[in-house]
């Protein structure tokens, strides 16, 4: 083994949403999802101590009792050789507050940092598997670009892991669109749950998924924006109704949520190819193409712009 | 037949939706509904004439080619004597730009007057098929109270018809939360249309509404206002929810209506028993017990009072 290990993970966004788990300490999805991954991400580095876990997030040291050195400690259990401690460094590129899942990019790089640390040599899929036991979405952080998370069928989650999906597509711009960095009245763990429980719509949302999935790859494969843009707006859009009619009902989204949905959509009426999607929380990510980037910037001088995704990926070419 | 003849219909609002046709030109629902009966509604007076139909609204003459009069129009000619027209005088309490389907008052006081004026004296569920075959939910506008509308299973709707509901249900007010009297950005009956045709979450909306009937018939039966707001809050959230998954979406939302939700349950969360409703539009309907009023006026000072609905009704008592 190596004495310290530095790993990146990217941060993803799902155009097809992971929303609902059927078995829930292996985090094992109700429904595939796929993403795309973003430069930006999460920076760990890895290495061993004697007599405590020392985590620190942004440079800073995290309280033992803090539930984020809870978690990553627990997660770490399996791995650690006896009567020795972990050393995690981590820094997050996206704030946290933005709702880009930090967990995602933060389990991914984690595990990648294990795997070199300890010198594993593990397979993408192995560590996609891995990722998915720390945060069901960190199993698409192990891979750049468009990236599927295949639900599985099995008990032991040993086919429920993610790789990338072949792609023509050219050209993606991805933008925040953030309305509010307050925090989330129930976070996103906890309304998936409520969701799955009590919501009369889930029942609908299996076929959904399956449904705008294939079109999704679609799109990918025919270099066909449109329809991407298209396809993921409905997703989120079917995902956050699902969470409306949950009991007691979720509504992540605030006044100028619904403001920046009517803003888009009089915008397309207009001509621009400006389509959104949504996570658990109030925010938009908006897509369109390159070309479209600097009409985009001007029309809502808020955005962040978080990145192109620009080169075509192929099968047998897996990024990495 | 009398020579004229002067009928009133209540407005009603669903607190179970009817949400989806199961045949168009009938108007037979796929789900039942249930509805409360306001005080206000639509005062219509018919009378034989020669030569052409004249059509009245709130005393204003309205062309024969605008769709309020090729609607009535069309609606009475099977019951037209040979060479005979008819001068229909409608008059609206509600302003129709509150979204409070004036057509169902509408519908059913014209049904009234027509039995009224060929003294038919068809009994009531026979005057529900009628005034459900103009507009569906107008088959609930013939009663006063709550009332239910069956949806029977036939294709010729004769098992398609509205009665009352027994209930204990007492001191219900309701006020009127206007956020935009903007016309909508798609009518009621397409969206209708849409939403079955296109949403995936479309497929729950049958099983979700018989759930919320049988507890909403509960609530009734028990005076228990706090069910009563709950299922019928859920049930409007549902419906919503159906329709922002139709492809395209269907908003009704503006940013002030998210604005207006979060207040509630605000308030609600600070110990006042306030719930909303919600049809095809961005208004609120906010549902509270009398001895609330005084707050909740207070609270909401640009709230419009609708009424108080207090006496129980007993099935053998059939209001009318």
């Amino acid at each position: 083994m190596k004495e310290k290990a530095s790993q990146f993970a990217p941060a993803n966004i799902a155009l097809i949403k992971y929303w609902g788990k059927r078995q829930s300490p292996l985090n094992l999805p109700v429904t595939s999802s796929l993403s795309v991954s973003l430069p930006l991400g999460t920076h760990t580095t890895l290495s061993l101590t004697s007599d405590k876990d020392m985590i620190f997030l942004n440079g800073n040291e995290q309280s033992p009792e803090s539930s984020f050195a809870m978690r990553l400690s627990a997660f770490l259990d399996p791995f650690r050789p006896p009567n020795t401690y972990f050393r995690v460094d981590t820094k997050n590129e996206i704030p946290t507050s933005a709702g880009l899942a930090s967990s995602s990019s933060g389990f991914a790089a984690l595990v990648l940092a294990l795997n070199d640390l300890f010198e594993w040599n593990l397979s993408q899929k192995e560590l996609s598997i891995l990722a998915r036991q720390g945060s069901g979405s960190a199993c698409r952080s192990i891979y750049k670009g468009f990236v599927e998370w295949h639900k599985g069928v099995q008990d032991d989650g040993k086919d429920s892991y993610a790789e990338p999906v072949p792609s023509q597509m050219q050209d993606l711009c991805i933008g925040l669109w953030m309305v509010s960095d307050k925090e989330k009245p129930i976070d996103s763990r906890r309304a998936m749950i409520q969701t799955v429980e009590t919501s009369p719509l889930y029942a609908a949302w299996p076929d959904t998924v399956a449904s705008d999935l294939a079109q999704m790859k679609k799109a990918l494969s025919e270099n066909d924006f449109l329809l991407l843009g298209k396809v993921a707006e409905e997703n989120a859009l079917a995902m956050h109704a699902t969470m409306m009619a949950a009991k007691p009902a979720i509504l992540y989204w605030l006044p100028e949520s619904v403001a920046a949905l009517h803003k888009i959509w009089s915008l397309r009426k207009e001509g621009l190819n400006l389509f959104f999607t949504m996570d658990a929380g109030p925010n938009l990510k908006l897509l369109f193409l390159k070309k479209d980037a600097a009409t985009v910037k001007s029309l809502l001088p808020n955005l962040q712009l978080l990145d192109v995704v620009a080169k075509p990926q192929h099968p047998n070419l897996l990024p990495n």
